[in-house]
């Protein structure tokens, strides 16, 4: 492994997206979950490096910035004459729901992951929302176990691949998914009980992602399960919350890396700092939120979290 | 004022309710928002002074066990040959809606709250969710103004009475509504947007309720606006949400009352002992769940509470 090769290693889509909110709308603008993590993960000081694949029309002037910003694109790859995946979406008024407009996988279709050699003992490796059977392939890749494996996924999956789901699922340390998804994966009502049964199927963590009511971490010691709680920041207005969830997850490793620990304590902190950065994607369209947030901004943030949920617990007694 | 006064008034309703959850089903048990009240309340050692009415076919002996735990039910009218108060309703799967089966008001229809003369003087006032004209003639009895005056409502009567419950609003110091609520009532779809607005309309405070996701406490500060968010404990089942929301509101007041304060600190204690309070309530059908918790089992509640948000803050940063 070279002096400089990531720490952290993502998988995930680098594309266009088009996308309408009831605050306006924009046109095949840059998204993506690999580019939302990598932004995410680069504003806390740690180069990603990507394993993706864009067409000949994704714009030069965008992979130069994300290297300037720290990301590896060694493991980004651009076939011929392909055009890059491309997504279309349109918010509902309230924001808690959107339809998809249009997909086109292009590129996509053909995606084989590759981790470039001087990667694949990357300590952490963040396996963003694609095809499990790519997302396990990544894994057998890799030529050591990493240190902490996040896999990100959606009910798309558990529809139509479940058991390739279920399989990479089960060699992962941390899986995240919404509070609905939890439910369709477990077959339990209770999310209690869904944590549960999901962290019977492998992975140390659980991360149930509940957008505007915030992330719950869950956590098995023994036979008794641990759970913390953060609460997503009342925004002034939510523009365009695409990419939250993937801004997230880049925040919740780039911490983990930054500290170098995978115990609880840290990932509570990892999913605070993943709610943070998360909330400056919300505020704007596409990346233009998060790419050029700085650390001061993030403290004052995290900042917010902590009063937030303060309150002077020696004296709740009467 | 006559020595054992009760220091908290509450009007709202003394009823039966007929329940279908996923769990099963209950037939004309005891309920009613000022029922769950005041055994919230009375669970922090505060004895409310219920206003209410109820029919000549309500249970004795569940009138005694509200008086042995400590309620005042002098401000009870019981009009000759009058029926209870009854609701029937029947939750979805997911427990998060709910459909109305029936709603017959009988002596409700003619209800008049008359404020016993020993309690005009009461430091903290709880309106329960009723005709927000009744909700001020409580407030018209008052011999001084309470230190803290609570009020409860629902869209029903922003629907159907706008005025009169803007009227009321102004008069009060906590607004508790839930985020559709309070968007409705604000015109505002951001909920930032929406507390600022709400606030404006009178409130000191603003509480946005919103079930299994928590409850936000807001608050101006000059200019600035202040808010606090307490997660709702993620239950292992919720057998039965009725009166969640009135026992949430019981704890709240009560701890206010036992506090002897009303200052932002107090309130945020407020909103995290009502959740807890509340937590018990979901867990079994009616007032089972609420009317023999015991203090040490409020404090470990409130313990949960404190570890699902507790994370190192000093550490984050790397």
């Amino acid at each position: 492994m070279s002096w400089n090769s990531p720490s952290v290693v993502v998988v995930g889509t680098v594309a266009f997206d088009s996308i309408k909110t009831p605050f306006g709308e924009r046109s095949r603008i840059v998204g993506g979950a690999g580019t939302y993590i990598g932004w995410s993960t680069s504003r806390l000081g740690i180069g990603a490096g990507l394993v993706s694949v864009i067409g000949e029309d994704f714009p030069q002037t965008e992979l130069e910035s994300m290297t300037e910003a720290g990301m590896d694109l060694e493991g980004i790859s651009c076939p011929k004459g392909g055009k890059s995946f491309f997504w279309s979406g349109s918010y509902h008024m309230d924001m808690n729901g959107r339809d998809t407009l249009a997909t086109e996988l292009n590129v996509l279709a053909d995606f084989k992951p590759e981790i470039p050699e001087s990667w694949k003992n990357a300590r952490y490796v963040m396996l963003g929302n694609i095809d499990p059977t790519l997302q396990a392939s990544v894994l057998d890749q890799m030529e050591q176990r990493p240190e902490l494996v996040v896999l990100d996924t959606m009910n798309f999956w558990m529809d139509i691949a479940l058991e390739p789901l279920k399989a990479v699922i089960a060699r992962v340390d941390v899986l995240t998914i919404n509070d609905e998804e939890a439910r369709q994966l477990s077959g339990e009502r209770s999310l209690m009980k869904a944590a549960r049964a999901v962290l019977k199927m492998g992975p140390r963590y659980l991360v149930i992602k509940k957008g505007e009511h915030g992330a719950l971490l869950f956590h098995m010691e023994g036979e008794e399960i641990r759970y913390f709680f953060c609460p997503a920041l009342p925004l002034e207005d939510v523009v365009d919350p695409t990419g939250a969830g993937d801004t997230f997850a880049g925040g919740f490793i780039g911490h983990v890396a930054r500290k170098g620990s995978t115990d609880f304590e840290t990932l509570k902190q990892a999913v605070v700092v993943g709610s943070a950065l998360a909330s400056f994607t919300c505020e704007a369209f596409g990346t233009d939120g998060i790419r050029s947030v700085n650390p001061m901004e993030i403290e004052e943030r995290i900042a917010s979290f902590r009063r937030m949920t303060d309150w002077k617990r020696e004296q709740v007694e009467a």
